[in-house]
């Protein structure tokens, strides 16, 4: 099948984490005969989902109609399955690309990239400053001969959440606009939206840049704690208005970024952008870790007292800074607009990797001279 | 004066609540010479002021070369000012426009707004469609002949933060696009960013709607708490995926009535939009409002719980429903785009003033069918 047939479909979606397996929910629910298999690191979870246990990253039992496999058997899966969502990390997918490209040597498999938006890759220089999603499609094109990027659901989503269906709102780029549209009636449930979106460019624009400026908005709420904290205490107000102009800051600049790469700036104004910008400043470790800084704390100390948690915000940062240092650009496109069109970007870049204390430049925010 | 001569002016800032007083710290840190002039209803702060205490609503001490008057100063401060600041509530404007009319019949003195935003006024059915700013602008062109609007200071400014010198970006709409530089040379500090902004139409679109909105950014958390609550919980996480999709809707919406009103919807993006939606939604007693009422309260069992506190949301709210009901349009212009256009505004309308259950009808948000 290739983006035709019945509304229920055999589907395969490859890695059995947070991710992948909350995608399971909506599927499942949507009627689809769901096959989550899980990688070679996902043993330990699949053996927990065969016995009917919670998932241990999610904290809650799947539906009983989803079907947990071994990576063993992902290869005689591939070869039934009608489209693939794929929900593995970005360190999993040179090895994902390889699985796939076999499977689609032999037939035109819809492929939905489910991992947490779209990054840009946070592997060695030379290959940094290829997005996660490019990676894919090179090494997919190489095996089938097909150049349209492939589809990747972006916006905010919390696996958590949507594994225990709170109602969730996403975007779907990449492909056509038929296929497009195809992906997004296969996954809609009554409380999971997912709305085709043209702009791939500004999609990941926005979802590669999301932690960085989710880590720069926290940087209120630390700067506010130093304060407090150094005995200079005013009086126990927040630091809201600066987090308020660090947040349409941040706006700002994902339009700039989307618009330099050739994408939309109003992309940043939606779901893609302050959407997921939203749900990232308080959904968790990248806030924290913001906040640390913003307090005083230094990198390597902040990372101490996150006890070893992947940061995204900091991958983004030091591909952003190897960017500016002329490495790059990123795949035929310009690499990025200059430091004085992203003042908040350059600030962010000197606070987490160069041990800058946290003072955001605001007599620099929103274009002024 | 008008518009020109020295960085340092003499300022008569009318209104000694939180707002008018917060804003005379900035403009005393600049050099100005500083008279706080109290409304009828404020002499009990400028008796507190005058003898050195903390101001009462702001909980902190104002910089000493901050001069406070009694109403009964004002007509002979006015006569001396070479510019004034605003800072009565809209309840208080035809009062203020009857004494600066006065004034104004003089000499034509350079007036700015610094109540919160520009708000659609809460009065009576027949005067309610007309926006606070334009009240005051009819109400002084009676009296001078003038035909721009005021000039006016919107965005996200929580008074006890600018009075702590807390970092803060707002924007300056109205005037012509001299006067508005003028006032922000005027009104800069280092922690206080003027930004002049061209869109008054959407400065002030985004300024009467975000108290609704951010009221309905907040049903999220209370739907959470209701389904914790109802003995079904499912896990300790949150509704971040339904917040996210309600700050993007919010956004999207604003941007339309923006436009819609002659404005841009590009404002909406900025500051004017999503950073002062970003505030009001962390910044209290709106997002509390929202949040009972999410949690399943009706509107009275929940203004009951706020004790009295001012909900902005609800005239907002009800303004609303006149201009759908047909009463408006707004002078001159289009009342309001079609409830089809802005499906969330229409379900605030039902959820606040008529005790409909929070139930964000995501399948139209992002303008699907």
């Amino acid at each position: 099948m290739c983006y035709k047939g019945a509304i229920v479909a055999r589907v395969v979606v490859v890695g059995a984490g947070m991710m992948g397996s909350a995608l399971c929910v909506p599927l499942a629910d949507r009627g689809h005969e769901v096959h989550l298999v899980g990688t070679a690191l996902d043993d330990g979870i699949v053996a927990e989902l065969k016995r009917g246990l919670s998932h241990p990253g999610l904290g809650v039992a799947l539906p009983g109609s989803i079907r947990p496999h071994p990576v063993s058997a992902l290869g005689s899966l591939l070869e039934q399955a009608e489209w693939v969502g794929l929900g593995v990390s970005s360190a999993g997918l040179p090895w994902a690309s390889r699985v796939l490209s076999g499977a689609l040597s032999r037939s035109a498999l819809p492929i939905v990239m489910i991992t947490k938006g779209l990054q840009l890759a946070g592997g060695s220089p030379g290959q940094g400053s290829e997005p996660a999603a490019r990676v894919l499609t090179d090494a997919l094109a190489r095996g089938t001969g097909a150049q349209s990027p492939p589809h990747a659901i972006c916006g905010p989503c919390i696996a958590g959440e949507l594994a225990r269906r709170v109602p969730t709102a996403v975007v779907l780029a990449g492909g056509s606009e038929q296929t497009r549209r195809w992906f997004a009636e296969q996954l809609r449930t009554e409380y999971y939206r997912v709305l085709p979106h043209s702009d791939t460019l500004g999609v990941q624009a926005c979802a590669a840049l999301k932690n960085a400026y989710a880590m720069g908005v926290a940087l209120a709420a630390g700067l506010h704690e130093r304060r407090v904290g150094s005995g200079g205490s005013v009086g126990s107000v927040a630091f809201h208005n600066l987090e308020a102009a660090l947040f349409a800051q941040s706006a700002r600049e994902m339009a700039a970024v989307a618009a330099w790469l050739g994408g939309e700036g109003q992309t940043a104004a939606g779901l893609a952008g302050v959407g997921d910008l939203n749900v990232t400043c308080v959904g968790g470790r990248t806030g924290r870790f913001g906040r640390l800084l913003g307090a005083g704390l230094g990198r390597r100390e902040a990372q101490a007292r996150m006890r070893g948690a992947t940061l995204e915000c900091l991958e983004i940062l030091s591909l952003v800074e190897r960017l500016w240092g002329g490495e790059g650009p990123l795949a035929g496109r310009r690499s990025l607009p200059p430091k004085r069109d992203l003042p908040l970007l350059a600030h962010l870049v000197e606070v987490a990797l160069h041990d800058a204390p946290a003072a955001p430049p605001l007599s620099r925010f929103f274009g002024a001279s």
